[in-house]
């Protein structure tokens, strides 16, 4: 494995779950797995979870993380191939990837999408030119449209507390006052189909998702009915994908409530974190034994150190 | 030992100075004691000598230190509990703080206070967030109200110099260009009574500290006179308590210098730094060998380091 | 060796050269030399290949780095002497520099000029603040005036790569829409002719780099007859020296492109980076097997790592 950016089949799926299992049990299985080896952390965004997670998880792999926030302590990044680079920008991404290629044996990147550029936001431009230019393996920590340790980590919580093989999984959209990307959305869709389970996604209408990630997800605008005998709710705002990068209405009524729960009395919440609470996610829920948020976040470390594990061997 | 926020009695302060001038002899005493353990450093605002003397005191117990500049590289906080956060504030402190508890085993926190809520910084009421939430063992690196880790320094430095079994310390105010909270006179006062010295506390009136603080300490108003004799000089600027968080006057003339100390000739000067030099205190007395400020500095990593090490026995 | 700060001798830059070819050989030849040492990276400006490639560098000789982004995560530093500090600045250099000198056993520092105060920026000030009121052994990580570990990994790169003893080795000035500093300029120069190269420096009149990092080169106006037979072309853009600070006009005229190469048409082209792709160097250069801004960039972790190896001996 090289490229741990996004689902690739079942069978990796499985394995991956399974050793991010084996870690949380035992996180010091394979301590010097990664000796020798340095593993780039680089954020061109705000991060908490992804960045501690990422970090313990290559120590527990004997390995060594050099955190850069190359937004604030490094360069500003010029992305256009043939840019005539005469303004704010200092460094082209070719070279500076070009640098950590040399420096590192592993890359992990995170890079938000600008949300103003649908084509250039849709082929993943930032991630695949870290590739192209770095030429090392890379993690994504969270890409213009997708965040595969998040979703692993979610199918890993998933399967820790299904009660049944195939379980109903919903994904609801929550409101939110900003623009918000689809990297969590997207993600989560794809692992959940791709993990077989029996996917629901329910959203007012205007705010579909890129068709690549929900291809065998029913689609339900009618909040109630989607999220009913649900055994997994994950609860996310994300901006418009048609109407790019938009927030068409503010949609408070989908707020998720216990109220809303009635008919799933069994579901467990999900959510990625942050969250805003009393805007997306009730506290009663958030502060309930339905909620796995805590959950999720602490599976962050073992499945990063699956994802990392499988690109070392 | 759970929390290390705060005095807590004259034994344990002994234990712990003994503990710190061990380490300071032979700073790899326990240099496994730490072993397979994780500590994260968060800052909530700047930080020189604490982040490195502690990333140092933990590195020498042989822990994993990991620093997290919560206001640059991760999210905004919410800190009031019900808030329905549809404002600037990203995450709330009980999402994060359960994160970070489940990450590490120690947590050390450093969290200012905005000297405009009395009330809640008189009560820590960020410091207490981040117990509650994470249910892990927490140091403070400078809270609202205290600064627990400078004060045993600053111990370790009295006992290390005193002359005399019980010296003469007096707490200093020195004027300041900005409005500079409580926590280490607070501090500073609560544990140099607490251990027994002689503690007299001068400032211009109307900048008497909380009450809680200053309990067995002589409050002089006359600064000449609160300084004849003394052993040791703590100066330090604080905004006023009662009318809280103002700068009252600037009362240049309460700047420390040799003319002031002609009746305390053998006088040792303190202060934690960061100082503004010819504005709190001299150049003349900085610059000389009364200045113990390098000194104190110097004892951050031993008092960091028996802190953590008792919490981790 | 206590400081390195600049260009000492031939023989010492012969051995530094060797030493960190083995280096790039065997990067853990002396991985316990630094063992139980600490080394502080201090940085008052951004960096990417700087850090990071120094981080590594420690860590090949076993020892412990710790980065400070002094100009973020701490305090506004006061540099003047006597000041009295009732303004912006909260922490006199003496002080800061005196408890990091007390917390590590290597210094290195990143301090930026601002090419406002010729004197001040000429004599290294903030540098040898620092040097001073540390105690330590020191590294520059550019300074004002130099940037000794870049010139250091650029000799080794020369080294790796020249055919003929004394190569044609020519500084070429590039257009920048930024006043820029004399760092790199000036180190480059002085290692160049040091290492006994045929030093060649070109320019637009009115851009005389400071005599003292010049004697020994050839200085030529015009650029075509100084590129004519180079191997080496170093591509550098600067502010002007005698009218200090000042960008005399843009002269883009001045942008290496492969057409004025050539009369040398096996030049390699070598640049510090970041670099401002299209306005100082073309990409047709950049993206070319001429180029060996990658080489030099890996070479920075060697250079840092005998220059560091040098101290610890």
């Amino acid at each position: 494995m090289k490229y741990y950016t996004q689902f690739e089949n079942k069978q990796l799926a499985d394995t991956l779950i399974q050793k991010a299992l084996e870690y949380k049990e035992n996180p010091l299985l394979d301590k010097t797995l990664g000796q020798g080896k340095r593993i780039g952390l680089l954020f061109l965004n705000p991060s908490l979870r992804t960045r501690i997670s990422t970090q313990i998880a290559a120590s527990n792999l004997g390995m060594e993380a050099i955190v850069l926030n190359m937004d604030k302590e490094s360069w500003a990044l010029e992305m256009e191939d043939g840019a005539i680079m005469n303004q704010g920008k200092v460094e082209h991404i070719k070279d500076a990837a070009g640098v950590l290629g040399s420096y590192f044996d592993i890359l992990a990147l995170r890079a938000f999408p600008s949300l103003t550029n649908k084509s250039e936001d849709s082929e993943d431009f930032i991630l695949h030119q870290f590739i192209k230019h770095s030429g090392l393996p890379l993690i994504s920590l969270e890409s213009a449209i997708r965040h595969p340790l998040q979703s692993l980590a979610d199918m890993v919580t998933i399967e820790e507390l299904k009660s049944k093989p195939k379980p109903k999984v919903v994904l609801t959209w929550a409101p939110h006052i900003k623009a918000i990307p689809h990297a969590v959305a997207n993600s989560f869709s794809e692992w959940a189909i791709g993990c077989g389970h029996e996917v629901t996604i329910t959203h007012p209408e205007g705010y579909e998702l890129d068709e690549r990630f929900t291809k065998g997800a029913t689609i339900e605008y009618d909040q109630e009915k989607a999220l009913a005998d649900a055994d997994f709710v994950y609860v996310k705002n994300w901006s418009a994908f048609n109407e790019y990068g938009k927030i068409l209405r503010t949609d408070e009524s989908w707020m998720l409530t216990e109220q809303k729960l009635l008919k799933a009395p069994n579901a467990k919440v999900m959510h990625c974190l942050p969250v805003r609470r009393n805007v997306e996610l009730s506290d009663e829920i958030l502060d309930s034994p339905r909620s796995l948020v805590q959950h999720q976040a602490n599976n962050r470390i073992y499945a990063a150190q699956a994802a990392i594990s499988e690109i070392l061997r």
